[in-house]
């Protein structure tokens, strides 16, 4: 906006509520747009004021070989703030890890916001800034978005879809279906976190050791994976459903059966506490800060080494290996030794969770 | 998905409904996302199973010159089938017209659904249906998507979020702080169509003419109009807020004043009728198939002879002129030879229009 000055009395982010107005697309919707969002995300494309973004192509898209990605995540978790994040964190790096896993970097996101009529304008604001502040760290730009309000008690307070639009390099191509038998199966680290942490906050529990959300960005730590085993055949990131459904999936996806050993997945002390406590199961919890990789076996050693090396890989560990199976069975090798079949979402459903 | 019968026994398209599990990542998405999601956008990129979409770069922008556009709409109209369209058709053509005002055909689509508990799933596959074929007319694919579902009470049955990549041909760059004093105003077509179609149909007022939507895409418009005209200053669909709302952000983007005429605004007679019986001003009311294209002088008469040999175009019409104004003032001079100030949306807020 070229007069930050035209809509008189400026928004009341202290005590001020989301109005139906700021829906509406009229003044007080332009209002929000200049004065939250704007002024938060701060960046040429939104200040130009349009609906859309329009982006420079980069020069290793423009000189050939590359191609785009894009991919759109709604987010509803419950609670909105929670140890280790928020709304805000979450759908800026939700989007940015759905990116990473098909090796893209990301170029720019948009935000759309659905809001109910009553909310209070200054947890929005915390929201946003918080979103801004995901975004400044992994370095792209929510270049564009939309604000819609509904009337009260017809949305539950905010819903972000965020949406990514990435660049993959020429030779990259992690996808769900190359997984093949031999492969070996690597995490990033503890499983569960994000899943513990929000049911933890919703069941009131308070545990002596801080259970924290790991939600952040893998965007750094695929592209140093890449750098050492740039044919990585699997990249995913078990959020929702979890490690369990991520390697259903993979499994459906390849034709092909996994097995995996508990002794080596990595689980935090506090999270099997938690989990036993809630009668949650670690491997159906979601993560947000965590990937799954499918590597040929002469790449994994070298993988790990480099992921451990990074900071969100420090718990980074071979968990398991894929295997010819017609079934397309998940299989968990148990401490004691026997196998179990890993389900998909083996416990029942946790809703918001992301 | 390689293998349709692998969640055993599909889904009741007749009397199932939305549950949670639905929103969970489990088995029970992944056979939403299979049967009715996939199987009715049917592309190679949502078929792949992955949760971003993979696009190749089109030859023009591979070349150089081109640029990317990305826009983001979050769809909350109320109720979600009404004469002339339904928030699916909606959701598609509102993202395809973002991208047709920057001037950029549209490469890809993503869709994000957010669901209440107990939505009924024949609902859902009917506007899912109505996406898909929306699509198909435009030559597009929804490549990518996300579902997530909220507990019954906590969401309004269905919010669709829709965010679309496009590419803008070099040379063309119409956007709003483009406007001149002495450049020419035009629309596409009758304004309020969408606004009145919607509000008749919430307050249940039957009318003997039929009021329908106006729900289109302008992709092939803007084309025809580019074609002749690649200089177009201002390309904006007056959606949320109507044509008062467009203007007026034009002018304060561009730094201008607009004024135009009464006379030459083509409005239905069954609009102009609904709107005295509502209370409503048909420039604050929504389009959801008509433009506003501001030109050089000399281009006008070209575009307009253009604009009307096109469908969606028919009734278009010059409807007024940018002037040099410090207070960026948009005027409307009355059938009467008056002239009054036309606020941002000066009449109540609709809510959930789109």
């Amino acid at each position: 906006m070229n007069d930050r000055q035209q809509f008189g009395r400026r928004l009341d982010f202290e005590g001020g509520r989301v109005e139906l107005a700021h829906g509406a697309g009229g003044k007080a919707s332009a209002q929000l747009t200049a004065e939250l969002f704007a002024a938060a995300f701060d960046n040429p494309w939104l200040n130009a004021g349009n609906d859309a973004a329009v982006l420079a192509l980069p020069a290793d898209l423009a000189g050939g070989g590359g191609r785009l990605v894009l991919s759109t995540d709604g987010h509803v978790v419950s609670p909105l703030f929670f140890p280790g994040g928020d709304i805000g964190r979450l759908a800026v790096n939700g989007t940015v890890n759905d990116l990473a896993m098909l090796g893209a970097r990301p170029l720019a996101l948009a935000a759309a916001f659905i809001l109910e009529e009553g909310f209070a304008l200054a947890e929005l604001r915390r929201i946003v800034a918080s979103m801004a502040a995901a975004a400044r760290e992994v370095g792209v730009a929510v270049a564009t978005g939309d604000t819609k309000v509904v009337e009260r008690g017809q949305a539950d307070r905010v819903f972000i879809t965020t949406t990514g639009v990435g660049v993959v390099p020429a030779g990259v191509a992690p996808a769900g279906d190359r997984a093949r038998p031999g492969d070996v199966v690597l995490v990033s680290g503890t499983m569960g976190d994000h899943g513990v942490a929000i049911m933890a906050c919703r069941e009131g529990l308070g545990f002596e050791t801080a259970l924290e959300s790991d939600c952040a960005p893998l965007n750094t730590l695929v592209t140093d994976m890449l750098a050492v085993a740039p044919d990585i055949h699997v990249l995913r990131d078990p959020t929702r459903g979890g490690l369990a459904a991520t390697l259903n999936e993979i499994a459906q996806q390849a034709g092909v059966g996994i097995v995996i050993n508990e002794r080596a997945l990595p689980i935090r002390p506090e999270v099997a506490s938690a989990c036993a406590l809630l009668g949650l199961e670690p491997l159906d919890l979601a993560n947000e800060g965590k990937l799954v990789a499918i590597v040929a076996r002469e790449d994994a050693p070298g993988l790990l080494e480099v992921m451990r090396r990074h900071p969100r890989g420090s718990n980074a560990a071979i968990i398991g290996e894929v295997i010819a199976d017609q079934h397309r069975f998940v299989q968990l090798v148990t401490e004691f030794g026997g196998r179990r079949i890993v389900g998909w979402l083996s416990g029942h459903p946790l809703p918001r969770i992301c």
